[in-house]
């Protein structure tokens, strides 16, 4: 099942190798199809690492696994496998994972606890091992690859590749930041997982690198919605090698741990922009910005509320500036909202303040706005000085035909 | 713009009259259409009132009253206007409410506060007042109508007229209540809030007939979805004219106070199952039951997510035993759950029982159940003693077709 490319895809940008970090992809048929599906990442020796991790109880293996890892804070691998999310499978499921960390950790000569494994697809069924097996055995000694082999190999249901990169200049070293993420729906047929990889050569702690990586998780990933819907696998790990050679180490307050925040930050961004542009049966890029909230967390969740409204969404869709719909979505937030402080627009131009529509509110420019690929809509509370910002697509079609036109 | 039938609907059932309740339709035009579309109910006098309304913190004027109304607990009038829901209309939007409660007072000899006013159709322009008016004097003089012609009256984007009755023995006196609804989205473009109204001849003190709604609507009302949207007008009223002459008049302690609250919930349930029936788009009605939670709320809200999830809804229009996105409205919930000891099936099946697939799981016949128009998925969280149920319909082509298909 292969899906047309989304109309908001990107083109696959130039991502810099980064030393002390070498990928690999090879096929370890988790399903019947030709492509990769194992990949498999070494990192040189002291690469710190950091992570942050879907909430939903119902996790995997995977998760349960990396979250107590990643306290020891470093890695020498990281293995992704995609097919099967191994989600919901019990004893069964943590074994395999388990397996792939022994058999990585005795090759490269490492504890068992610096080897990440993340695994996306069907929920329900075990992580074949035998497959998992000869699959990371061909992966030990498979050739390097490009970052665009490994971006593919990640994905699912995704319709185009997705990678960003940044830099920072930490004294007079510049460090970069290259970065891949697979993801559509929040979760799908077979399926739709987020998992994010940042791959630096900085030489930063642990500590600061999860302080960094969990600032730009709220203000990005935690901003992003498809379908409302979270995944039992997602993940985003952070991974830094220390090969640029800055020095100090980048921690809270050395010089340049600003920089490296924002570089963190800015990738971060930019990924989980690329998951909405490839959601499911999207035409639409639609960036909420919420002001005037009592907290910027209640303005994050408010902004959600008419993110994940289905009939915000569908009124995006049909290019509708249906700003009754806007206020119904601040209504039901449960977030503080006055409806006689509440302003709304589109595109900048503002269809309501305080409470009421403008007498000479003009539609048009509106209207114009609306058909473009790229939409905002504006709220503005009128309580406080909280602000967010975050992204969705709309709902049309496509996401009905992708979720419900199948027979698994 | 009017939709075809939903598939689910029912015919509209035989109403018995209510001693004491007189039902009046004329059209005020509100809309440029030639149906009715203001409602005109009025109550001999002693009539009880008790009520429910949205929690939605942009809520109409209408709303804002009426609730401040109850208190006081008689009511003499009910006028609902359809086509404009007058929400988002500041002071205008209140003054046209107070003008039509006004109105009405004067000609029915009562105190203004006795007079309920609920209005549903498009956000954001103020009732017209000359149209309300000129309505509001038709409908002082106009002939009865029957319960399917106010039925009728009150829907906007509905695709069949919704009632429901029950009866009750309190001592030797069969008490009656009628009850009409109008609703199918949450909100929707001329619009969707849902309205509902219960009449009955019991004599009933007003806080009990509100204890009654209030415990009816927490497990009917609050129980259902479409698209998790909630309208800004939302508000059902139950009204109690006494005439049945049952004595002593039911509380909380009387005989039959068990009987009577059985038959508000019967109704409400009644009720709150058609307006699902009549969701957008809906082709297939779906029970969600939760057992084995930590407390009855707490399954309550794991219904609500699953009941919630588009994957999962997509998932029952595909008629796809998708039981891994069951796992994942659950575990996206945020409620107590376990992974280890959760059990998930359909039609009375089980798929999974305590974290794991079963083995013998046999598809064929959850298939055969879920090609049914009414289907049922069971979860049992294996924690506690909480259990609720929650409806709702499927997400089809026909849920985009009628909110993004259009043009406003």
């Amino acid at each position: 099942m292969t899906h047309p490319v989304s109309p908001l895809a990107q083109p696959f940008p130039e991502l810099p190798a980064i030393a002390g970090v070498t990928p690999h992809v090879v096929r370890a048929g988790y399903k019947n199809w030709g492509r990769c599906d194992l990949t498999y990442v070494t990192f040189a020796p002291g690469t710190a690492v950091a992570g942050v991790f879907t909430k939903n109880l119902c996790c995997s293996s995977e998760v349960e696994i990396g979250r107590a890892n990643i306290a020891q804070g470093s890695a020498r691998a990281l293995v992704v496998n995609a097919g099967n999310s191994n989600a919901f499978t019990g004893y069964r499921g943590r074994e395999a994972v388990e397996q792939i960390m022994d058999q990585v950790a005795r090759h490269v000569g490492c504890a068992r606890e610096e080897v990440f494994v993340s695994s996306t697809g069907v929920i329900g069924v075990p992580l074949p091992k035998d497959k998992a097996r000869e699959g990371v055995e061909k992966a030990l000694v498979a050739a390097p690859c490009s970052w665009e082999e490994a971006a593919n190999t990640i994905a699912t249901t995704d319709t185009f590749a997705k990678g960003a990169t940044a830099s920072a200049l930490i004294g007079e070293t510049t460090i970069t930041i290259s970065a891949i993420i697979k993801g559509s729906g929040m979760i799908a047929p077979d399926m739709a997982t987020m998992l994010g990889y940042l791959f630096t050569d900085a030489a930063v702690s642990p500590a600061f690198l999860q302080q960094c990586l969990s600032a730009a998780n709220t203000r990005t990933f935690s901003c992003i919605t498809v379908d409302s819907d979270t995944s039992t696998s997602d993940t985003v790990l952070a991974f830094a090698t220390g090969q640029a050679g800055n020095a100090p180490l980048i921690d809270e307050n050395s010089p340049g741990a600003d920089a490296f925040a924002a570089a963190i930050g800015d990738v971060c961004r930019q990924l989980a922009h690329l998951v909405v542009r490839d959601g499911e049966g999207a035409s639409k890029f639609i960036a909420v910005t919420v002001s005037g909230a009592v907290s910027d967390e209640s303005a994050r969740k408010v902004g959600m509320a008419i993110a994940n409204s289905p009939l915000v969404k569908t009124a995006i869709a049909g290019e509708d500036a249906n700003w009754g719909r806007v206020v119904m979505a601040v209504g039901k937030a449960g977030e503080p909202a006055d409806r006689d402080t509440l302003s709304i627009g589109f595109g900048g131009i503002w269809a309501a303040k305080q409470g009421l529509p403008l007498a000479d509110y003009d539609e048009a420019p509106v209207a114009a706005h609306l058909k473009g690929q790229d939409v905002t809509i504006q709220v503005d509370l009128g309580l406080g000085d909280g602000a967010a910002t975050v992204w969705t697509c709309d709902l049309t079609h496509g996401y009905i035909s992708i979720n419900a036109d199948y027979r698994s």
